[in-house]
Protein backbone atom coordinates (compact mmCIF):
# COMPACT_ATOMS: atom_id res chain seq x y z
CA UNK A 1 0.00 0.00 0.00
CA UNK A 2 2.52 2.63 0.80
CA UNK A 3 4.44 1.85 -2.26
CA UNK A 4 1.46 3.55 -4.36
CA UNK A 5 0.14 6.74 -4.37
CA UNK A 6 -2.92 6.81 -2.48
CA UNK A 7 -6.22 7.99 -4.44
CA UNK A 8 -7.60 11.61 -3.15
CA UNK A 9 -11.05 10.13 -2.38
CA UNK A 10 -9.53 7.56 -0.14
CA UNK A 11 -7.48 9.37 1.76
CA UNK A 12 -10.47 11.72 2.03
CA UNK A 13 -12.05 8.90 3.27
CA UNK A 14 -9.71 8.10 5.99
CA UNK A 15 -9.47 11.54 7.30
CA UNK A 16 -13.08 11.77 7.42
CA UNK A 17 -12.90 8.69 9.53
CA UNK A 18 -10.25 9.79 12.22
CA UNK A 19 -11.30 11.95 15.32
CA UNK A 20 -8.73 14.19 16.24
CA UNK A 21 -8.80 16.11 19.50
CA UNK A 22 -9.20 19.61 20.74
CA UNK A 23 -5.64 19.99 20.20
CA UNK A 24 -6.13 18.68 16.15
CA UNK A 25 -4.01 15.75 17.14
CA UNK A 26 -4.89 11.53 17.16
CA UNK A 27 -2.69 9.02 19.57
CA UNK A 28 -0.44 7.34 17.26
CA UNK A 29 1.18 3.72 18.09
CA UNK A 30 3.86 2.54 15.91
CA UNK A 31 4.40 -0.95 16.02
CA UNK A 32 7.44 -3.16 13.98
CA UNK A 33 5.03 -5.41 11.64
CA UNK A 34 6.48 -8.30 11.96
CA UNK A 35 7.89 -8.87 15.39
CA UNK A 36 4.65 -6.99 17.04
CA UNK A 37 7.20 -4.80 19.18
CA UNK A 38 5.74 -1.35 20.47
CA UNK A 39 8.58 0.94 19.36
CA UNK A 40 6.60 4.53 20.51
CA UNK A 41 3.54 6.78 21.00
CA UNK A 42 3.53 9.73 19.23
CA UNK A 43 0.92 12.22 17.67
CA UNK A 44 -0.66 13.22 14.47
CA UNK A 45 -2.45 15.82 12.67
CA UNK A 46 -4.20 15.95 9.36
CA UNK A 47 -1.08 17.00 7.53
CA UNK A 48 1.07 14.11 9.41
CA UNK A 49 -1.36 11.53 8.61
CA UNK A 50 -1.40 13.10 4.77
CA UNK A 51 1.82 13.30 4.65
CA UNK A 52 2.15 9.63 6.29
CA UNK A 53 0.26 8.16 3.52
CA UNK A 54 1.13 9.82 0.51
CA UNK A 55 5.13 9.35 1.44
CA UNK A 56 4.97 5.73 2.99
CA UNK A 57 7.39 6.83 5.37
CA UNK A 58 6.06 7.89 9.00
CA UNK A 59 5.27 11.36 9.35
CA UNK A 60 4.28 12.74 13.06
CA UNK A 61 3.45 15.97 14.73
CA UNK A 62 5.78 17.02 17.02
CA UNK A 63 4.25 18.93 19.92
CA UNK A 64 7.35 20.40 21.45
CA UNK A 65 8.97 21.74 18.09
CA UNK A 66 5.07 22.75 16.96
CA UNK A 67 5.83 21.07 13.61
CA UNK A 68 5.55 18.11 11.52
CA UNK A 69 8.70 15.67 12.47
CA UNK A 70 9.52 13.19 9.64
CA UNK A 71 10.81 10.83 12.01
CA UNK A 72 14.06 10.02 11.13
CA UNK A 73 15.21 13.32 9.62
CA UNK A 74 18.06 14.30 11.89
CA UNK A 75 18.65 10.79 13.33
CA UNK A 76 18.04 8.73 10.40
CA UNK A 77 15.90 6.28 12.03
CA UNK A 78 12.94 6.31 9.82
CA UNK A 79 9.82 4.38 9.84
CA UNK A 80 8.89 3.09 6.63
CA UNK A 81 4.86 2.36 6.46
CA UNK A 82 3.58 -1.02 6.19
CA UNK A 83 -0.21 -0.24 7.22
CA UNK A 84 -1.98 2.64 8.90
CA UNK A 85 -5.26 0.75 11.21
CA UNK A 86 -7.60 3.08 12.55
CA UNK A 87 -9.69 1.96 15.85
CA UNK A 88 -13.00 1.41 16.49
CA UNK A 89 -13.56 5.02 17.62
CA UNK A 90 -11.42 6.75 15.32
CA UNK A 91 -9.22 8.28 18.07
CA UNK A 92 -6.24 6.75 17.87
CA UNK A 93 -4.27 5.15 14.88
CA UNK A 94 -2.01 1.93 14.54
CA UNK A 95 1.02 2.32 12.82
CA UNK A 96 2.45 -0.99 11.45
CA UNK A 97 6.17 0.31 10.44
CA UNK A 98 9.65 -0.74 9.59
CA UNK A 99 11.33 0.96 11.81
CA UNK A 100 15.52 1.53 10.65
CA UNK A 101 17.80 1.20 13.58
CA UNK A 102 15.80 2.49 16.81
CA UNK A 103 12.63 4.06 17.52
CA UNK A 104 13.92 6.51 21.08
CA UNK A 105 15.86 9.30 21.47
CA UNK A 106 17.60 7.51 24.27
CA UNK A 107 19.25 5.13 21.49
CA UNK A 108 16.92 1.86 22.22
CA UNK A 109 14.81 -0.01 20.31
CA UNK A 110 11.97 1.21 21.85
CA UNK A 111 10.74 3.83 23.98
CA UNK A 112 9.51 1.27 26.63
CA UNK A 113 12.29 0.21 28.25
CA UNK A 114 10.93 0.94 32.06
CA UNK A 115 8.76 -2.12 33.62
CA UNK A 116 7.20 -2.80 36.83
CA UNK A 117 9.18 -5.76 37.75
CA UNK A 118 9.75 -7.03 41.24
CA UNK A 119 8.27 -4.12 43.27
CA UNK A 120 9.96 -1.18 41.62
CA UNK A 121 10.39 0.16 37.79
CA UNK A 122 13.58 -1.29 36.33
CA UNK A 123 15.43 -0.69 33.05
CA UNK A 124 14.85 -4.00 30.88
CA UNK A 125 16.52 -3.09 27.13
CA UNK A 126 19.58 -1.94 26.38
CA UNK A 127 20.92 1.20 24.13
CA UNK A 128 22.08 0.12 21.25
CA UNK A 129 23.17 3.27 19.58
CA UNK A 130 25.16 6.26 21.52
CA UNK A 131 22.71 9.08 21.31
CA UNK A 132 25.57 10.94 20.23
CA UNK A 133 26.22 9.36 17.28
CA UNK A 134 22.18 9.74 16.24
CA UNK A 135 21.88 13.30 16.92
CA UNK A 136 25.76 14.78 16.99
CA UNK A 137 27.97 15.22 14.07
CA UNK A 138 25.11 14.25 11.68
CA UNK A 139 24.02 17.81 11.45
CA UNK B 1 4.43 -9.62 39.20
CA UNK B 2 0.71 -8.70 39.56
CA UNK B 3 0.06 -11.82 41.88
CA UNK B 4 2.11 -9.79 44.49
CA UNK B 5 0.68 -7.03 46.26
CA UNK B 6 2.97 -4.08 44.88
CA UNK B 7 4.81 -2.37 48.16
CA UNK B 8 4.06 1.41 48.66
CA UNK B 9 6.96 2.74 47.65
CA UNK B 10 7.00 0.92 44.58
CA UNK B 11 3.90 2.51 43.65
CA UNK B 12 5.23 5.71 45.09
CA UNK B 13 8.18 5.62 42.90
CA UNK B 14 5.90 4.42 39.59
CA UNK B 15 3.04 7.24 40.11
CA UNK B 16 5.91 9.78 40.44
CA UNK B 17 7.52 8.70 37.04
CA UNK B 18 4.18 9.22 35.30
CA UNK B 19 3.61 12.31 33.27
CA UNK B 20 0.02 13.11 33.72
CA UNK B 21 -2.00 15.31 31.27
CA UNK B 22 -3.57 18.14 31.74
CA UNK B 23 -6.46 15.91 32.80
CA UNK B 24 -5.08 14.19 34.74
CA UNK B 25 -4.86 10.90 32.31
CA UNK B 26 -2.28 9.13 30.69
CA UNK B 27 -2.14 6.82 27.30
CA UNK B 28 -2.50 3.19 27.62
CA UNK B 29 -1.67 0.82 25.13
CA UNK B 30 -2.78 -2.61 25.94
CA UNK B 31 -1.34 -5.80 24.31
CA UNK B 32 -1.75 -8.90 24.52
CA UNK B 33 1.23 -10.15 26.25
CA UNK B 34 2.25 -13.65 23.84
CA UNK B 35 1.23 -12.81 20.57
CA UNK B 36 1.73 -8.86 20.52
CA UNK B 37 -1.86 -8.21 19.46
CA UNK B 38 -2.48 -4.46 20.33
CA UNK B 39 -6.17 -4.69 21.49
CA UNK B 40 -6.98 -1.21 22.74
CA UNK B 41 -5.74 2.08 23.56
CA UNK B 42 -7.47 4.08 26.25
CA UNK B 43 -6.66 6.13 29.45
CA UNK B 44 -5.99 5.41 33.34
CA UNK B 45 -5.31 8.22 35.92
CA UNK B 46 -3.44 7.98 38.94
CA UNK B 47 -6.53 6.19 40.64
CA UNK B 48 -6.52 3.78 37.52
CA UNK B 49 -2.76 2.85 37.66
CA UNK B 50 -2.71 2.32 41.28
CA UNK B 51 -6.00 -0.21 41.10
CA UNK B 52 -4.26 -1.80 38.29
CA UNK B 53 -1.18 -2.28 39.65
CA UNK B 54 -2.82 -3.06 42.94
CA UNK B 55 -5.47 -5.53 41.65
CA UNK B 56 -3.62 -7.05 39.28
CA UNK B 57 -6.48 -6.67 36.92
CA UNK B 58 -6.69 -3.52 34.29
CA UNK B 59 -8.86 -0.71 35.31
CA UNK B 60 -9.13 2.38 32.78
CA UNK B 61 -10.57 6.19 33.54
CA UNK B 62 -13.70 5.98 31.31
CA UNK B 63 -13.73 9.56 29.98
CA UNK B 64 -16.97 9.26 28.72
CA UNK B 65 -18.22 7.85 31.73
CA UNK B 66 -16.20 9.90 33.97
CA UNK B 67 -14.95 7.46 36.59
CA UNK B 68 -13.07 4.17 36.83
CA UNK B 69 -13.92 1.79 34.63
CA UNK B 70 -12.89 -1.83 35.53
CA UNK B 71 -12.33 -3.39 31.81
CA UNK B 72 -14.73 -6.27 31.54
CA UNK B 73 -17.02 -4.90 34.45
CA UNK B 74 -20.38 -5.40 32.11
CA UNK B 75 -18.75 -7.55 29.37
CA UNK B 76 -16.99 -10.07 31.21
CA UNK B 77 -14.28 -9.68 29.07
CA UNK B 78 -11.37 -8.59 31.88
CA UNK B 79 -7.44 -7.91 31.27
CA UNK B 80 -5.14 -9.87 33.43
CA UNK B 81 -1.96 -7.63 34.40
CA UNK B 82 1.15 -8.99 33.07
CA UNK B 83 3.40 -6.28 33.07
CA UNK B 84 3.31 -2.37 32.88
CA UNK B 85 5.52 -0.74 30.85
CA UNK B 86 6.66 3.15 30.78
CA UNK B 87 8.28 5.25 28.10
CA UNK B 88 10.87 7.64 27.81
CA UNK B 89 9.53 10.38 28.71
CA UNK B 90 6.36 9.26 30.69
CA UNK B 91 3.32 10.10 29.59
CA UNK B 92 2.40 6.81 27.80
CA UNK B 93 2.01 3.26 29.08
CA UNK B 94 2.34 -0.14 27.76
CA UNK B 95 0.00 -2.58 29.38
CA UNK B 96 0.88 -6.14 28.62
CA UNK B 97 -2.12 -8.29 29.14
CA UNK B 98 -3.57 -11.85 29.16
CA UNK B 99 -7.19 -10.76 27.52
CA UNK B 100 -10.41 -12.82 28.11
CA UNK B 101 -12.12 -13.13 25.35
CA UNK B 102 -12.53 -9.86 22.83
CA UNK B 103 -10.98 -6.76 23.74
CA UNK B 104 -13.27 -4.53 21.60
CA UNK B 105 -17.16 -3.28 22.00
CA UNK B 106 -17.83 -4.20 18.91
CA UNK B 107 -17.15 -7.84 19.69
CA UNK B 108 -13.82 -8.02 17.78
CA UNK B 109 -10.70 -9.41 19.60
CA UNK B 110 -8.93 -6.03 18.63
CA UNK B 111 -10.25 -2.12 18.58
CA UNK B 112 -8.06 -1.82 15.19
CA UNK B 113 -10.45 -3.79 12.86
CA UNK B 114 -9.89 -1.19 9.96
CA UNK B 115 -6.93 -0.62 8.06
CA UNK B 116 -5.80 1.14 5.03
CA UNK B 117 -5.88 -1.11 1.74
CA UNK B 118 -6.27 -0.96 -1.70
CA UNK B 119 -6.98 2.36 -1.49
CA UNK B 120 -9.78 2.46 0.79
CA UNK B 121 -10.54 1.99 4.41
CA UNK B 122 -11.03 -1.45 4.81
CA UNK B 123 -12.67 -4.44 7.91
CA UNK B 124 -10.00 -6.98 8.59
CA UNK B 125 -11.29 -8.89 11.50
CA UNK B 126 -14.35 -10.77 11.97
CA UNK B 127 -16.86 -10.08 15.37
CA UNK B 128 -15.93 -12.99 17.19
CA UNK B 129 -18.84 -12.47 20.03
CA UNK B 130 -22.05 -10.39 19.63
CA UNK B 131 -21.98 -7.36 21.24
CA UNK B 132 -25.59 -8.06 22.20
CA UNK B 133 -24.46 -11.37 24.37
CA UNK B 134 -21.37 -8.92 25.79
CA UNK B 135 -24.35 -5.99 26.80
CA UNK B 136 -27.47 -7.78 26.96
CA UNK B 137 -28.86 -9.81 29.43
CA UNK B 138 -25.69 -9.71 31.61
CA UNK B 139 -26.55 -7.66 33.48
Amino acid sequence: MSAEPIPDAALAEILASIVFDRDGLVTSVAQQHDTGEILMVAWMNRAAVEATLREGQVVYWSRSRMRLWRKGETSGQTQRLVELQIDCDGDTLLVKVDQTGVACHTGRRSCFFRAVRGGGLETITAIEIDPGDLYGARR
